[in-house]
């Protein structure tokens, strides 16, 4: 089995750390995006999120999310799986994701999370 | 009639801004705080923060706070009375700042909202 990446328990969640991982309009868009592929309970790679930056930026904001609780990253070979944490999020925090997604929906042109490329991933 | 600072219109507060304001744990007392008071559309003078931190640390806090469109700061002679805009943030973000109270509210003690100071300030 290969080595996974450090993920933040449940409880070990802090609000103010997710706060600021969700400020970034980047980790936004990659929660955003997560979110809606939730509903399915899909995972997204690395390479789903290119349109959005370059690949050491977005290896950073990855890191981010998942260190803060947001993200949970797999990793399969040489694939990084991605997926929202959301039912640990729901429980620490319940109703903030929704919130926060919803309100991200709402700016969703203000903040470019309805830019061609990124459509085509959501 | 008394300068009063600049406040963004509702429709200039963004969601990045808003989020990265409440993930500093001390502007997030803050808002904690006005937003309990807020029940009773009662207004706050800074003098009753100052169980927070130093008063100068708090006068950055707060511009940040009337900057990002949490805030109003009202001038009244040598006086700031200040409220949460909860009419506006409710309107451009319906749901976001009570999920962030009801999740402030969870983890209190942790965020150390439920100071012996500051509980007799709320």
């Amino acid at each position: 089995m290969s080595r996974q990446p450090h993920h933040p328990t449940r409880e070990q969640i802090e609000l103010p750390m997710v706060l600021d991982c969700l400020s970034d309009p980047i980790r936004l868009a990659i929660v955003y995006i997560l979110a809606r592929r939730d509903l399915a309970a899909a995972e997204l790679r690395c390479g789903d999120f290119n349109a959005l930056s370059g690949k050491s930026n977005l290896a950073y904001h990855f890191a981010r999310l998942r260190e803060s609780g947001l993200m949970q990253t797999r990793i399969v070979g040489t694939a990084r799986l991605m997926k929202l944490r959301r039912e640990d999020l729901d429980a620490r925090f319940p109703g903030l994701l929704d919130a926060v997604i919803a309100a991200a929906a709402r700016d969703a042109e203000r903040l470019r999370l309805v830019d061609s490329e990124l459509a085509a991933a959501i």
